[in-house]
């Protein structure tokens, strides 16, 4: 235990600083371990709490006897750091509110990689785990909090999954809620995504005697004109309307300056809407590029938004009273999805704008915190 | 000196033994050390020739108060290696032969990087230069002898370049043959080159919402499109046709699998008939490519044949005769158009199928070797 670790530990440490140390123990994807152990001991140090380790995951339960259970869920690790950290606090919270942030009219802003994506919502969680199901504090249901590695990179290395496989016991719950950004209002389900490589052939060649090859880059413009036409349906699901999205997030070709390429790899990234699953989404991939070499290389499911479920109406129309959030579809790919694959239903909730997310200049609103734990304290407690 | 240069020295070398030697020695460029000081050192060991190492560059010259000068040059670098050294003789001499491989109707052929691009028209070169000016071996001209570094990465590390810019004294001449492989005939003059960044840009964004942002990578459809469009013209110079063409030798763009890139560039290599100066084959390229962000890279001229001058025409006809080879355009790039802009007329005339250039499978017949030297060989006593 290092002194830094103490430093999480600090069991006065006000919503804001807990969130500044969470940001300030670098997690970027692969590198968890650090953050990982210093909320492994934060959680083990409360007798209210069974806590398990996973890898970088960390798993803490109550063992109330509730007759139905929540999972609160959230990534600890983030996206590479650009510059952004030391989180840095700016603004100035309003009078009387002894500069702790935890009340409504705070103007700061936490500036830094994960202050949205998302260790605001790993706070949130951290400091509900810590006093939730201590004498006096009693909830309706039981707990599960999750903490877990590996979200910002491919789906094979994720820990939510590596739990689902190897500990599904451990996620058994009959609703869920991940604390991705969502503006501290509810975000149901989330689009499906999926990556393939549209590639092109050709016949290399000496650039000089270029009759002599076929150029595969110059083969990729009708890959492009395609990517260039599409149209992106939105779809309406469940009451909530998805956007889905067709981009190439790459491409590359070439050998040498003077050699006319025989392959050109367009990467593209199709989000699609969770009325479509993933071999439609395959199949509807394999339609656009017609006539080219396509291969998926990565894919993750959408999840429907899953407000019909009684625990998730409840819960939305605690979030309205407190944060005046109306439930909104999410775009972005998220966790929600694997809870949905387990039958649980699952939403997003938590602080920060989501466009924010991987930005250089990611910063969350801390007023935002306190309502996200504000919102949720009232529902597990009402 | 090490053993491996002695080997190469070794005087009764058959001229398929010194070009199988001068492969052997890797010479990729910028690493060409080992093979310039081996060849200086065979040089210097013969007091006819005066001897002169600038960089990795060794020229040596005849001082015979000769009315005119000929100047014989080739590089010594190599593009990089592909499993293809050690050089491998494959196929049989004919009966009596005696293994030299140094007469007609030989058909062994010599695999290996550097074979064809241009080991063979070095070895011609260094064998000539061993022998020409000795007592009883009386040239009609003087020679000058160059080999030179750098020729196959960008023209500001050229050695044939560097001493132009150093020492033009030492490349002073009436008269200039390349040793670039042209069928062991006469290609006249070169195409020129001229490498270009043609960029699009756009804003990027999470692909999840990616009407957040404009997609450069799908910009470049146009630019694909107009490259695939393109149709080289064939210009007629001095009675010589040259094909001209335009491709793309690189492309990319992509930040991340889940981000809509900002930006994405397509290296185009346009090749120029020598009608065409470098400021009007750059206007041609902006043209092309109007409205698109168009940044040169690279660029060198090209050469017109100069089989007009006497001295050319009299070295065609005596290679004519001795090989068969009729005067051809180059269409790739070579160090005779540095010769043309020094003002001095200058062909291709080597060893090798320039078709297999920088292919994994170049090979040179060794009977080409003979060819081009008894042709040059001829012609200089002569």
């Amino acid at each position: 235990m290092t002194a830094f670790d103490d430093a999480l530990l600090a069991p006065d440490s006000d919503l804001v600083g807990l969130t500044a140390a969470i940001c300030d123990i670098p997690s970027v994807s692969g590198d968890e371990a650090a953050l990982a152990r210093a909320i492994e001991a934060m959680l083990r140090a409360r007798p209210h709490l069974e806590v398990i380790r996973d890898g970088d995951a960390v798993v803490a339960r109550t063992n109330l006897g509730r007759e139905r259970r929540v999972v609160v869920a959230g990534h600890i690790d983030t996206v590479p750091i650009a510059g952004n950290l030391p989180t840095r606090l700016a603004g100035t919270a309003e009078p009387g509110t002894k500069g702790t942030g935890d009340v409504q009219g705070d103007d700061r802003v936490l500036w830094g990689r994960g202050t949205v994506d998302m260790k605001g919502g790993v706070a949130v969680a951290l400091a509900l785990a810590c006093e939730i199901g201590t004498p006096g504090v009693e909830p309706g249901v039981d707990l599960t909090w999750v903490f877990y590695d590996h979200e910002e990179v491919e789906a094979a290395r994720n820990g939510l999954g590596r739990l689902a496989r190897n500990r599904p016991d451990l996620l058994a719950a009959d609703f869920a809620i991940l604390g991705e950004p969502s503006n501290a209002g509810i975000e149901g389900g989330c689009n499906g995504t999926m990556r393939a490589d549209v590639v092109t052939h050709g016949v290399a060649a000496h650039s000089a005697r270029s009759w002599t090859g076929e150029n595969a880059i110059h083969g990729a413009a009708e890959v492009l004109a395609r990517l260039r036409r599409y149209e992106p349906r939105t779809v309406e699901v469940d009451g909530l309307a998805y956007r889905e999205g067709l981009n190439a997030v790459g491409i590359r070709g070439g050998i040498a300056g003077n050699v006319v390429p025989d392959e050109c790899v367009v990467t593209v990234n199709y989000r699609f809407a969770p009325s479509r699953d993933e071999a439609e989404a395959e199949k509807h991939l394999r339609e656009v590029f017609e006539g080219f070499d396509v291969t998926v290389t990565d894919s993750s499911p959408g999840a429907r938004p899953g407000l019909d479920a009684p625990m998730a109406q409840d819960f939305a129309a605690a979030v309205l009273a407190v944060t005046g959030g109306e439930p909104m579809p999410k775009y972005g790919w998220t966790d929600v999805a694997r809870f949905a694959g387990l039958g649980i239903p699952a939403v997003n909730f938590g602080p920060g704008d989501p466009l924010l997310a991987h930005k250089d200049d990611e910063r969350l609103p801390v007023a935002e915190l306190a309502a996200c734990r504000d919102a949720l304290r009232a529902w597990l407690l009402g």
